[in-house]
């Protein structure tokens, strides 16, 4: 018979739990028989003394074991996954899908909507006319056969625990402990089903890790829980320095990733989605080295075979496909207005947090789940980090319902940039890749 | 306006709490307005990055604060109290407050009942036939000024917000804190009024403190709160070795008591009162040092007057004053049975958290506060450490209801008795003083 206070103090006191005990909190917790009080002062002593690799993977299993398991072995004999740790602007997963799902490998990937500063994927596919993002289990397992693609909001009752514990965190000062959050990521990709997983880990100010050498420790320990599961997992270490691309908003961002699928798109997000569509193919087996399976995926984009994918997917799930086609037809903001630099220089810094509240604010992300978004708001971005500007040059053009919203923003998205006088280092797009 | 959820973040950062965060936040979890789960992880947080001086005692005021504030300066200029940290037989308030009322410092204590293995003075008062422990505010203030000593169950509203808390510590694994111990204790003694305090400081097994290093800086915590609070406060740390005294069990301490305040106490009892009891003089003012506070107090108990203090005390509390000039009319257990040595030599250790486990097997304690208890039953030591005993010889005699409450105790209570070969080092009785 196991009592969760002297679980607690051992906790407290530095000891690791053991498998059966971590097994027992978590059950016992997302069956309601472990109060939420006991439960925020055991999320507290594991902030402050941490797990190892042995507790944290234990307690990614029984998250994900907290609800149903998904087994595609019998529609696809390989599904690949990618999760990123958020970003503002980030619209990885519109190429990045595509592009490995057309080299044969199939991609099943459930997302989330947005909330607070970060964008939702599952929002941004909804900005295309009649795209159908809550799917059946059934019509799920379908699209991971044919077309072998599918990007859903989350179905059934995948790691019932995490959400439970997540809320609790929120209001318990308890996010912040990389075991925690590597165990809150791994549980819903492991309860996904997929057999390779990469995984986007971000770093820097509006990061969830501000260092890279938190960011090494969050990848490292989600490789090593993904390693204790069977499962094969790659973390890419990239730097949040600014928003990946231009375009920051939810059909902005549809129409830059078309671009990018169509041979146009932002020199960044191209390559690091074929940094981590490498690791994929690699992990997968199609290809032995990055520098090949790189070669296999370029050619699927200038082949348009990644593009035709995505417009297949799309139609799979209900979505107009001739807004994909004519891209002006996706939702266009009445509004649109240039930012203009204060001064003349070199851009230093963009604050994407910032930026992120600013489309909010537009109207094109949530501060309450139950809010409604529209789809056309955001920014493009005309200066990115290194960019020399004249004062007066547009800095980025703001995309809103009416004039009384830009005024509104104004002021904040100034803020957002930096400008010196002399250019800023130039950092690496991708720091490190952990296997 | 603050919000819970960034206090909880600043302490587990190791920032030190402000003094209106810390009011905001006793405030809001005794009014019911910060929920368990959020004070649970405060508390945790507060158990692994500690809390300052400062911060100690606004924590401390605060939660004196959430309830009655006591002041007795109306009824008497001065008045004096004493805590213990808990003990097994310890009967030291039974002494040590007739003493000091005797010599005309006025004694205004409530204290507690049992639970436990560690017993309640009130308990052992409640052993004399008609004893009341609980008094009107009204009725404790009269005997403040008359007969200048008082010894109640705690009346009123004192310190909601601990009892509180301490209930949440209590299964949150959030006990072993010396800021959170030492503002429990502190919040309830100057809520009760005391313009000077005697700390009694155990240290050692089956204390709450378990080394001589953690009961000093809990000592030194606590003169510090009440250096902050305007109060005297001094506390005497001993070792908590074995038990005081030879009596363990509420009519057998009782019966101690009389032995001492008659002139025939144990050694180690009489010494530790007079310890405290001269520290309570000189913070009065009524003697400058030890020495002669300590004369001071001897006379009272070699005239009489102490004992003549306690009379007029029970008395006042409608307690029957003949069963103490005839103790054998206090309760008495019908079986008493001696438990003897098992091997010869030099008893090296007792431990007095078993013995309080086994007077509460006998019916002398209370396993949940609802339990009523038989004053009657108990232990009395026949040897103490560093006695020689041969085969055979009474370690300790049991007082039980029945034949068959001795069985069930006999081999534990043989376990808490560790006898060697060698005579173990003789310890001091005091160990420090903290002014």
């Amino acid at each position: 018979m196991m009592r969760m206070v002297e679980i607690i103090a051992a906790k407290r006191d530095g000891r690791a739990l053991t498998t059966a005990e971590i097994e027992w909190v978590v059950q016992g917790y997302a069956a309601g028989e472990i109060p939420d009080y006991q439960m925020a002062a055991l999320a507290m002593a594991i902030v402050l003394r941490g797990m190892d690799d042995r507790e944290t993977a234990d307690l990614t299993m029984a998250i994900a074991r907290s609800g149903d398991m998904l087994d595609l072995h019998d529609v696809a004999p390989l599904t690949v996954d990618k999760h990123s740790t958020g970003g503002v602007g980030d619209k990885t997963t519109l190429v990045l899908a595509p592009m490995v799902a057309a080299v044969g490998l199939p991609v099943a990937k459930m997302s989330g909507r947005g909330l607070g500063f970060s964008g939702g994927t599952i929002d941004k596919l909804e900005s295309i006319p009649g795209f159908r993002a809550n799917l059946s289990a059934e019509e799920f397992r379908r699209a991971v056969r044919e077309p072998g693609l599918v990007v859903a909001a989350q179905s059934g009752d995948l790691a019932p625990a995490d959400k439970k514990l997540y809320a609790l965190r929120d209001v318990t000062a308890t996010v912040e402990s990389i075991p925690l959050i590597a165990a809150s990521v791994m549980s819903k990709k492991l309860a996904a089903g997929a057999d390779c997983i990469v995984l986007d880990v971000k770093y820097g100010r509006g990061a969830f890790m501000h260092t890279l050498d938190d960011a090494r420790q969050l990848a490292r320990t989600m490789v090593a829980i993904g390693r204790h599961a069977g499962r094969k997992v790659t973390a890419v270490i990239s730097s949040m320095q600014q928003p990946l691309g231009f375009a920051i908003g939810n059909a902005l961002e549809v129409r830059e990733a078309v671009a990018a699928l169509c041979g146009s798109g932002p020199s960044d997000l191209v390559e690091l989605c074929l940094v981590l569509g490498s690791e994929l193919v690699c992990m997968a087996g199609l290809r032995d080295d990055p520098d090949t399976a790189r070669a296999l995926l370029v050619e699927a984009l200038s082949s348009g075979a990644a593009w035709e994918k995505f417009r297949a997917m799309v139609a799979n799930q209900d979505g107009d496909v001739t807004t994909l086609d004519h891209p002006d037809r996706l939702p266009n903001a009445p509004v649109q207005v240039d930012l203009a630099a204060p001064r003349a220089g070199f851009v230093t810094a963009i604050d994407g947090q910032t930026l992120g509240f600013v489309v909010n604010a537009l109207g094109g992300g949530r501060v309450r789940k139950e809010d409604t978004i529209d789809h056309s708001v955001g920014l493009v971005l005309r200066a990115k980090v290194g960019a020399r500007v004249a004062a007066g040059d547009p800095l980025v053009t703001i995309h809103a319902a009416r004039q009384s919203d830009v005024d509104a923003v104004a002021e904040r998205l100034a803020n957002a940039y930096t400008i010196h006088d002399t250019p800023p280092p130039s950092l690496p797009l991708v720091e490190e890749i952990i296997r």
